[in-house]
This record gives C-alpha cells, sequence and structure tokens, in this order.
C-alpha cells in the first residue's frame, strides 16, 4: 500500500519534470484526496500550484482540506479571488472553520470576503464557541426534517438540499421553534413505506451534547453509543449542529497524544512534531524540568543530613539508583494504568478503595519477587554482607509498596479535584518516591547496621 | 448527563424493590442500550437476568453487546435454549465472534450449537483470523451489489436484505467472482436517478486492506480517508467483510492503551483495569521491573569503582539523583515524543536526522538554561565552591543532551527494526542515562577536582 503511493510519487516528480501534463491530469483525477495531499506535502513547493491546477474542481476542494496549513497558506496566496471563492464554496463548513482558524488575519481577511454572506455567518457561528468545545468542532450543515413529512416527502427533500449536508445518514426531525425531536437514519427511510411520516419512525429517545460540551466528552458518548453523528443543541434545546464521526477520531488521537505528553512531563502542543521549532519544543519541555529539577533539590538535602554515614559506609551509595529507579518504575506502572482507565471511565473516584487495595497486593507481590532475587544476587554475586542486603532488600519492598499506593492515588485525587491526572504521571512520582526510598533506606541502615 | 444517569439508577434500584415491573419495563424501553448496559452493571447481580428479560427483544441485544463478558456468562448460564437463540440470532457476526472468544469453552459450545449453520459459518470464519488483524474485527453481513443493477434494483435489493447488514451507509459492488470492482454509498444511490446503474455510479478507485492488515494500520487509514466502512479482501482481491467505523474507535482506544502500558514499563493487557486480578497485574509489571532493576547494577557498578573518590568528596553523591532524574526525565519527553509522532505516521525513519537535528538543537536550550539556573542556585544557597558547581552544571548539560539524542534515536531505530518503538520509552532510556550521567559525572569531577 505505502509502497505503491512511493512508486506513484517518484513517477509523478517524473512526469512533472518532462511536463505531461495532461497524462499526470489523468492520473490524479483516479487518485483518492488524501493520497494527492501527501503527495503535494513531499513534493518540491513550486510545483504544487501547478499540480494542484490540473485537479478537477470537487477533488481540488477535498484535496485543499487533507492539506497542512502551510501547503494551504501557500495555495491561497497564488490563488485569484476567483479560484479561491471555488475552494471556498465547494467546503463544509466545519472545514471553513478550521481554515480560518488556522490562516495569518490578511489570508482570513479574504476567506471571508470570498465566502457568500451565509456561509460566512455560519461560519462565524462556530468560530464563537470555545475551543475543544462539541461547538467548535461541529458543522452547521446538517439534514433537518419536520415531524409531518412523509418517508417520500423526506427524500425529496434530501435530494433537494442533500447535496451540501456533509452526511445525509442521520437526519434530525426538529419542531417549528427548532428544538429537536427525533432523529432518523437513511436506514429507517429506505426500510420503511414511503406514505409512513417522520413523527412514527423517529427515536425520540434522543442524545445530544450541548454546545459548550468537552470534545472529550463527545468523543467518550461516541465510543460509548457507537454513533456516527450526535447533535449539539443550544441552552435551549434548539439543534444547532451536529459532530461528525470523522472529527471524533480526530479528537480521540489529539488527546491520547495530549494524555501522553502531560506523562512524559511535557506541556502539549497542538502541532505535529516535525512542524514545532526548537523554541516551540523548548517551551513545552522546560517548565517541569524545571520544576522537578527543582523538586530533586529535597533527595540532595536528604543525602546530604546521612553525609557522615554514608562516608563510613560507601557502599550504600552504589545502590541508591536501582532503588530509585525501581521506585520511579514501579509508582510509573501504577500511575500510568490508572490514569489511563481514568480517561477511558474504568475506573472512578469511588473506587479508590479498591484500587489501592488491589496496588497493595500487586506492591507486595512485585516487592517480594523483586526483593528475593535481589538478596540472591546481593550474596552471590556483590557478596555482600546479609546484614547490608537486608538493608537494601527492605527498602525496595517498602519503597515498591508506597511507589505504587501513592502511584495510584495521586492521580485519582488529581482528578477529584478537577486536575488532570495525567500530570501526575512518572515524572512526578519518581520525584517523591525518589526522596521517600532515601529516607528508608537510611532509616533501615541506622536501625540494621547501627550507623549514624 | 452523567448525573441524570446517576438519579435515574437510584429509582431504578427503588422500582425494583417494590416490584413495579411495568413501570420498569416502561422506563427501561427509552433508554439507550449503553446506558441500560451500564445501569445493570451497576446492580446486585441477583436482580440482572430479571431486569434484563424486561426488555423488548431487539433491545435486548443490544444491550447484551454492550454488557461486559462476566456478566454476559451469568446470563448465558441463566438463559434457556430458546432464550439464547433469540439473542444470539439478534447479534451483529463480529458482534457474535467477540461474545465467542470472550466466553469459558462450555458456554462456547452452546452458543455454536444455538446459533444457525449460516450463522456459525460465518462466525468460525472470522475466529480463524488472527487476533489484532483487518479479519478479526470485520463483519461479514454488508450489502453486495452487482455493476448491472439501476439504483432502483439496489434499493429494493437493500430493502430485501438490509435488515440483517451492520450498515447500508456503504454499498459494495462486486464481479460474478466476488472481485470487489466499486463503492456506492446509500447517498449516491438517494442522489441520482432511479434509472442508473452501479458501474455509472460507483467509485472504482477503491481503497481496500487485506484480511491480514493489522488493525492499527486499518484504523490509521479511517482517520487518513475519513472512511465510514473499509473494505476487506482475500488475497485474490475478493470481497470478504468490512470493517466498520465504530469498531474503529475501539482499536484506537485499545491502541493508546497499549502504548502508555509499553511506555510506562508494562506488558499489555486486554482487559480493563478492575477486571484484571491482582496476578495478572502483577505478570505484567514484573517482566520489565526486574530486567530495569538488574540492568540498574551497571549504575551500581559505576558509582563503586569511583567509591574512594566518592568517599574524599561526599557532597557529590548528594546531586547523584537530580542528576539521574533530569536525565531520564529530558529523554522521557524526546522519547515520549518521537513514539507518538512514529504511531501517527507524523514522522518516518527517513526523518531521523532532521529529528536527532532538532533535538540536539533543543537539548542545548534546555540544558543551558537549567543548568544557569542550578549554577546561581549551587553558590547561592548551597553555598558550593565554584569548580564544584560547575562539574554539577557541565555534567547536567551533557548528560541532558545525550539524553535527548538517545531519547530520539533509540525509537525510531527500533521502528526500522521492526521493534514496537514504545518499549523505547521512559524507563528503559532512564537506565540508560543513569549509567552516562555517573560516568559523565565522575569524569568531570577527576579533571576538574583532581579526584580519582
Amino acid at each position: 500500500m505505502t509502497d505503491a503511493l512511493e512508486t506513484l510519487k517518484t513517477s509523478i516528480k517524473a512526469l512533472v519534470e518532462v511536463k505531461k501534463y495532461a497524462t499526470l491530469r489523468d492520473i490524479l483525477s483516479t487518485m483518492n484526496a488524501a493520497d494527492i495531499a501527501s503527495l503535494l506535502e513531499d513534493i518540491d513547493d513550486q510545483m504544487v500550484p501547478l499540480l494542484y491546477r490540473l485537479l478537477p474542481k470537487e477533488l481540488a476542494a477535498d484535496t485543499f482540506v487533507e492539506m497542512e496549513p502551510d501547503t494551504q497558506e501557500m495555495l491561497i496566496r497564488g490563488f485569484s479571488d476567483s479560484e479561491l471563492k471555488e475552494v471556498v464554496d465547494e467546503l463544509y463548513v466545519d472545514d471553513a472553520a478550521d481554515l480560518v482558524e488556522e490562516m495569518p488575519a490578511n489570508v482570513v481577511k479574504r476567506i471571508l470576503m470570498t465566502a457568500d454572506a451565509e456561509k460566512r455567518q455560519m461560519i462565524n457561528n462556530i468560530l464563537k464557541y470555545p475551543d475543544d468545545s462539541a461547538g467548535s468542532i461541529m458543522t452547521t450543515e446538517f439534514v433537518e426534517l419536520r415531524p409531518h413529512m412523509t418517508v417520500e416527502d423526506a427524500i425529496l427533500h434530501i435530494r433537494r438540499s442533500g447535496i451540501n449536508k456533509e452526511t445525509i445518514n442521520n437526519c434530525y426531525v426538529t419542531s417549528k421553534d427548532r428544538r429537536l425531536i427525533g432523529v432518523v437514519t437513511i436506514r429507517d427511510l429506505i426500510m420503511n413505506e414511503s406514505e409512513q411520516t417522520m413523527d412514527q419512525l423517529m427515536e425520540d429517545n434522543i442524545i445530544s451534547v450541548e454546545t459548550i460540551t468537552d470534545q472529550e466528552e463527545v468523543a467518550q458518548m461516541f465510543s460509548k453509543y457507537g454513533f456516527l453523528a450526535m447533535p449539539v443543541v443550544d441552552t435551549e434545546s434548539r439543534l444547532v449542529g451536529i459532530v461528525t464521526i470523522d472529527d471524533v477520531l480526530d479528537v480521540l488521537e489529539e488527546e491520547a497524544t495530549e494524555d501522553i505528553e502531560k506523562m512524559a512531563a511535557i506541556v502539549p502542543a497542538d502541532k505535529p512534531y516535525l512542524r514545532q521549532t526548537t523554541f516551540d519544543l523548548w517551551k513545552s519541555r522546560i517548565p517541569w524540568l524545571m520544576l522537578l529539577m527543582i523538586s530533586a533539590t529535597f533527595t540532595g538535602m536528604i543525602i546530604t543530613s546521612f553525609e557522615n554515614a554514608l562516608a563510613k559506609f560507601v557502599i550504600l551509595t552504589a545502590y541508591i539508583p536501582m532503588l530509585m529507579d525501581t521506585g520511579g518504575n514501579s509508582g510509573g506502572q501504577s500511575s500510568a494504568t490508572v490514569i489511563r482507565a481514568l480517561s477511558l471511565h474504568d475506573v472512578e473516584f469511588s473506587d479508590l478503595p479498591r484500587v489501592i487495595w488491589k496496588e497493595m497486593r500487586v506492591a507486595l507481590l512485585c516487592g517480594l519477587t523483586l526483593a528475593v532475587c535481589n538478596f540472591a544476587k546481593l550474596l552471590l554475586f556483590d557478596r555482600l554482607a546479609v546484614p547490608v542486603a537486608l538493608v537494601i532488600c527492605l527498602t525496595l519492598v517498602v519503597t515498591i509498596f508506597c511507589a505504587k499506593v501513592i502511584g495510584c492515588t495521586l492521580p485519582m485525587i488529581a482528578h477529584r479535584i478537577g486536575f488532570d491526572p495525567a500530570v501526575m504521571a512518572s515524572p512526578f512520582i519518581t520525584t517523591l518516591v525518589d526522596a521517600i526510598s532515601l529516607l528508608v533506606y537510611f532509616q533501615f541502615a541506622t536501625r540494621i547496621l547501627g550507623l549514624s
């Protein structure tokens, strides 16, 4: 699949060079918009407008939507007003709104001037909703039916108006005051007799979201209910738009990326990696590095306060990294598991006692397994004395126990008080567990080895 | 939304207690299958079969699909053969195959005995494909049309056969030998004149996957092309099934969970957290903990070999945790970013030089920022001598540099040689960076402070 695409890219580049435009047009017309867009991203910038103009009108608009903002901007700057109008007219209103959000002010002005009044109004309507809300990802182009319409009326209505709608698979039945009263699928229309009316056919137990609902919640509802589209209503239950499942796929990917970034102590960015500048990356990484570096001061202070003991028993220092890493890894496992379970709604705050109880048992099991193996290794390979090995292995068990309990508890508490649990992931837990493991280590050393 | 559901649960529990079955039936009939399922999961086990039997037949089957395997098994064990047949008959074949995979052998036997011969055949067909392949998530119930059919024929065909199909939104045109030759959407059928034929209407530039294509790749294609369904063909291009987008949502969630688990040094499990036993959790966590604990031996050996130097300059020990943690966090940031970019196909192996160059610059910028702040802190607060502070800060810069370069390179190399890049995440990088940071630390200490 991908290899075939690579071969195609090579041939197209060759054809551009020998100016075989008719052949190029024929090849491009058989291709899918997403593939053409990825081809245009790969090709020399100067050739892009030329290839783009070879595309049939509708395919051109579809391809335009799939391109990266940089390429879109370059193309728009080269467009005449009438070329721009052709593209904007073909765009679905949610894609047009996305475009307006990505472009610099002067380009936006040209786009809005080219759009007809109705479309401009619709674009502006979408833009007024907060980022990451259902309103900001919805489209206002949907099929709206009335309760008294028959199947025949409805199909006629769709044939007349459906061409500009993003989907006709779900149609929405509204009352005179635009309140949403039912949903009819295209399947219902096909499968039923032509004289049946919408109020007989429609599903009136409707699940909808509000314009301000968070997009992550919208995505969760899609995967819970298996919908292809979800109606969006305003505070007075009037239907204002629909969210379609293709936009939800993007939301799911975006949210998973955000979680992974937060869990790796990165402030999430909304651009793909290669499009971020060095400074962008620095900005999203330095805050947590700085904070965690400063927190590590405490670990240093703990070591300093046991400086004399360590000087007497330098061998203990050699096991500090192993203890700290194992503690960090154990805590990181628990926090990652719980953070993911929280974001999939597999676990709620009320499950906290169950979760802690489970983690405590897992911690003991893991701790004992590791301690036994480690004890054998310390005696047989490192040839340590039994009391020293005992100090190390007891610390291991206690550290893993604390790490797992903290690792599962902190994300759930964060979630409960309205913070993002993903922030309580491995790097944060590691810093905390480091301090704990050292304190435990020196306590055991003091008691068992008689250090002070 | 969720609160309303909670209130409803309370009322339903109350109604069960006073045995108001007619009222309960009325309430349940207005509810969505996914909501009823989540209600039944919450309620006392003994009441579940009772409530379930109140549901209308079709809603009962839909609800059954949404339930957890434990509850499904409990219900099946209570079903009479005819009740079981009712449910199995209503299930789509891909859901039936999922059920068969989850149930213990004796329950599976009953399910397959109850299913009619055709359905049993279809279930077995799906089960023969490897886990996580397109074949294992596809359904074999799709609308198949012939090229010579007119729109009118096609709609008639759908009305006759569509009731059992999972989707009618995409219909597939096949030749006599069942080769896939085109795709027609329901929109094409509605929007065109009734005498047009399928070969005139159909899109013949088809994107399809093979039965053995990995489900992750299938999901990526859905988000790239914005499809609602994807045809699945065998090695001879014969159409054998379709994957629908609702199954892709599950795949996307599952794959993101797997990535997060691998990145946190957990061997992925396919059960939700609360359904895993202590032993399950131990099994998925202990391998990496053990491996990483053993690898930490090297860090210990490095410290041991500088034991004498450390004894003379114990203060150096106090900064080991800070250096190791900052190195680990820096490397973890880079690896998490690159792993995610790889799985979204934002980055490919051929981008390696670009990625390394970017990370080198970010590393220098981050390293210098942290080193300058740290230097000030070491002199002003910790009151260290300039040479000691210099050793610590130079180590910081070099460690961050190595951590970021390793952090971005290892996942890309792993990806290239066919391993899962997610394994090269924070815990692994941390262990490696720990050793590097200590070696660098002791080198600088030896040179600048004259230790040996």
